[in-house]
């Protein structure tokens, strides 16, 4: 074995960096003999030095992010300050003065990957964020090598922790969605300001980075559809339920039938009870993977939290040393397939629609014809009665395949009809 | 990109290689873009020439599998044959010869995984097998990389997608041991010696290899406690549903609590219902994962079959292929940690165990008292009459955790009770 150390500037060092710079003391050997050589902590920049924690040694502690990076003797910066700047800078830095990057920056990777991945790739170093997505889960790894022979097709996934567990909350104690919110806020599974998550931002941000590695292709953030799940109610858990299917807010890639193009979605989906992502509970995360000739895989496990994230960042600490050692580097991005991104309005998916209707005769026929001229085939229709009567009925209208723009028109022309008092709810059903 | 071909030996074209073949063939072009030269089919060895499938140029069979190992001029062989040898001997001519290697056989991998990685590190070549374990599911390559920064503490998965489908089959429908195996074969999901498969040999072997990955210890096949699946009954299906589980054929390796050795074992078990393993349906497989870091983290996917194989095999060809164009190797066997395998008798675990006994005052004293002498404490116990009446009633206890060796001791002397009939049948208790 090596005995020089290879040397690591921590960048951050709030949740996950501490517990990055946590193992790498506490399992500094098992690193070592994985790696080939030691692994040192050189530096750790932070914002606020009065708050770094227990077990790091003060004298590597700096404000100064910018020279840490510069020093030119770091073989690997870990970057977990998340957000664009001045994460953006530092990386492209850190390649130009011979470092290589590992990253848990899932939004800068979703908007700058393509840049990033080219400034790695002239300074001839790796860029590694298995972190970035899925937090703990192997995931990005998976598809990047272990698929590598393989077609992917679709990937379907539960990417954020926070809705993950507003919605479960929902679902098995039908509470409302302010309710489940406040439990999580309270439980300090979402933050005080939970708009990265319920908005399906953060979601948005992983399900770019997956569509292109899974694709081949560049995927930007703005290519990404985006649904948050803040308007799902109790009532629309019942509808799932009446259907045998639950709510998940999915993140959803897939490869046109023609192969021709792609499309990256985030948005709440009714999923049924029987698909392996149903029983995904809690603020745990999963990641559904369709691909030709492995079929159907499904990789589990915690999306978030300091540990599991700095157990992804620790894996591609590895790799990345190995890589040095080696004098070689692994797999840089891979966008040579450049398959164009189609708009939401190609999606093709099932629907879910509810209708608060005149409780008369013909309405029916009225709605099932404005289907009919949008092209939208009708799978089932439930019609009912309001309780309270008062001349309304609730029409509950399960689709079959169609394209987001068809169901689109069909709405928008539904709710022109006279005997349309409300369009109630909306949701698309995958899975099946 | 590199427009040299990179040559690579199929030696086998069953169920798998001709999947192998087919898909470098359709996918070339991707193939190509991924690894950054276009890979070459240069020859395929079978032993039955006219059995090899459509799409394969005649002109590269050979029934010498030797003498192409040894032309010299193959980057990589890829070995589907399967079985001890001759793969042995082929695998390490290849490597003499220059050759990187890619296997799916487990049963090798499993008895001579040291000699192999050995002769692999000597040649300064790359030994891969993602395919040996679950098929088509990413393990080896997120445990040996994704986790590389991790402890982990436990694997456990249902790894033998035949004995999955019979349980399942008996689970869903009642049906006893030989007629679900029977549909299996019907199905061609067993073969017609279906001992390797529920007798457990096929999962111990998977179990030796990823034992030894998860622990950087060696664990050889022989290390493995193994226990088939032929005797699992209704009955025990019945019980198990009596305590909320299920029952399936798990591969359990475990570290011991104060980390200083290692447990590795293969046997039927019961699992709550509400255990991610408990929900794997029909021939899947999954694995669960228990890090220090990450948490708990599962991959669940098709275990066997040509195509999944397949993928699995060209992901790894894709990567050894690159390693071979960057001048490098992937990592090696990591047995650094070199820690002993504990015996059956020390692994710690719940047992359910069913009693016929004398149904008379008394009799439960006798057999708590037995259970308490050596050590071994009981969690619940149900006492109940037989309808046929005849003098006997059945006595379930299930224990805390306990040795296997207590668990023995107990058994052994509740036999030698007068009282005590049979012991009807015990089983262990996982995944709580």
């Amino acid at each position: 074995m090596r005995t020089r150390p290879l040397k690591v500037a921590l960048l951050g060092c709030g949740v996950v960096g501490s517990e990055v710079a946590r193992i790498m003391t506490t399992h500094a050997d098992d690193l070592a003999a994985r790696i080939g050589a030691p692994v040192e902590l050189a530096g750790v920049a932070v914002r606020r030095p009065s708050r770094v924690r227990a077990g790091i040694d003060p004298a590597l502690v700096t404000t100064d992010a910018t020279a840490l990076v510069k020093r030119g003797d770091i073989d690997v910066v870990v970057e977990v300050i998340g957000g664009i700047e001045p994460a953006r800078t530092l990386i492209t830095t850190a390649f130009e003065h011979g470092a290589s990057v590992v990253s848990a920056n899932k939004a800068l990777l979703a908007q700058d990957g393509a840049a990033l991945h080219a400034a790695a790739g002239e300074a001839g170093k790796d860029l590694y964020y298995e972190a970035a997505v899925a937090g703990a889960i192997p995931l990005i790894r998976p598809l990047r090598e272990s698929l590598a022979g393989d077609k992917i097709n679709r990937v379907m996934g539960i990417v954020n922790g926070t809705t993950n567990f507003i919605l479960d909350k929902m679902d098995s104690t039908g509470a409302g969605y302010q309710e489940a919110l406040d439990e999580a806020t309270a439980l300090g599974y979402a933050e005080a300001d939970p708009t990265a998550d319920v908005e399906g931002f953060d979601a948005a941000a992983k399900a770019a980075i997956l569509a292109g590695i899974a694709f081949h292709s560049r995927v930007r953030l703005d290519d990404v559809y985006r649904e948050g799940m803040t308007e799902v109610t109790s009532a629309d858990f019942a509808s799932a339920r009446n259907m045998g299917c639950t709510i998940k807010l999915l993140a959803i890639c897939e490869r046109a039938a023609d192969g021709g193009s792609v499309t990256a979605r985030v948005h709440p989906a009714m999923i049924p009870l029987t698909h392996p992502l149903a029983s995904v509970r809690g603020a745990y995360n999963a990641v559904f993977v369709e691909s030709d000739a492995a079929g159907q895989l499904m990789f589990y496990g915690p999306g978030a939290g300091g540990a599991p994230t700095a157990s992804a960042v620790l894996g591609d600490l590895v790799a990345v040393c190995r890589n040095r050692l080696a004098g070689a580097t692994g797999p840089g991005e891979s966008a040579y397939a450049a398959l164009p991104v189609s708009p939401m309005g190609d999606v093709v998916t099932r629907y879910h629609i509810s209708l608060d209707v005149a409780d008369k005769p013909g309405v029916l026929a009225q709605v099932a014809t404005v289907f009919a001229e949008h092209g939208v085939s009708i799978d089932t229709v439930r019609q009912q009665g309001r309780p309270d009567g008062g001349g309304e009925a609730s029409l509950v209208v399960v689709t079959h395949r169609a394209s987001d723009a068809s169901l689109s028109g069909t709405v928008e022309a539904l709710r022109n009809l006279d005997t349309v008092r409300g369009v109630a709810s909306i949701m698309r059903v995958e899975g099946e």
